[in-house]
């Protein structure tokens, strides 16, 4: 399975939705999308064709972007479920901004194969949560990251 | 002045100028452009208007993509003087890949003004340079990072 059926980000507020990464309004964006898969967090991803380091290697800002917005829709998903929520309950999602973001690139990522990112969160402050990231091409190990994410306030959305 | 005249981008080889942040044959991609301004290095650049997180403000995601490029930019600045050359001489420059890359947010980056990225070189290994990075947005500084890259090995254009 290489797709999420109920994914976080397709419950966020209207005025959190417009993410270049993971906003469904966001016409021009990544549209990356976050559910569950057991206990972990799971984001699919096919880089297009332009997504390239070099030739034939998917570019490194990419994964970075992946593992950013899979990390804010991984704790966003946790205090959901906190909450007593699932994706798709039609439960208006918290949503999270990123504090810190980490990534370190083991090898060079292959462009071709769908990019699954997995994620472990941990609730380090009822407000403030760390996730764990592996990113895998082809079931092989390219990328680990963190990312620590805050809810964002409601204030984030008066420009 | 927010223009880069000589951007070590410029003398990447063909081969490793594809990248999506800052290749210049990489026809949809960012364009990072890196360059010397004293000691320092500089990027500056226009976010599109689809390069959001929330409206108003940049998508933390490009942000990570900058740091990261200019990274490995100011490093391959750097390796090129420390070689002896600077950008413009004709002299193909270094090409580093990123082994791992760090940001941390310290507030919203409003949408708008044109980022400028600031990057302070040192040599930890002739092939591993760190980068030191801060970003700022109408000189409000809005994230700061580290890009630790490498010497790219030629083996790197070979699929």
């Amino acid at each position: 399975m290489t797709k999420v059926v109920h994914a976080i980000q397709d419950d966020y507020p209207d005025d959190f939705a417009w993410c270049y990464g993971c906003g469904r309004l966001n016409e021009a964006g990544n549209h990356f999308r976050t559910g569950w898969q057991g206990e972990e967090t799971v984001t699919y991803y096919e880089p297009s064709l332009d997504h390239i380091a070099i030739p034939g290697f998917v570019y490194g800002g990419l994964i970075a972007s992946l593992v950013d917005c899979h990390g804010t829709g991984s704790a966003a998903l946790a205090l959901h479920r906190k909450n007593g929520f699932e994706p798709g309950s039609g439960e208006a999602s918290p949503r999270f901004v990123t504090a810190s973001l980490n990534v370190n690139y083991l090898k060079r990522t292959p462009h071709g194969p769908t990019l699954k990112a997995v994620g472990k969160v941990e609730e380090i402050h009822p407000k403030k949560w760390k996730v764990t990231v592996e990113v895998f091409a082809d079931d092989v190990l390219c990328a680990t990251g963190e990312v620590v994410g805050v809810v964002a306030p409601t204030s984030f959305t008066n420009k």
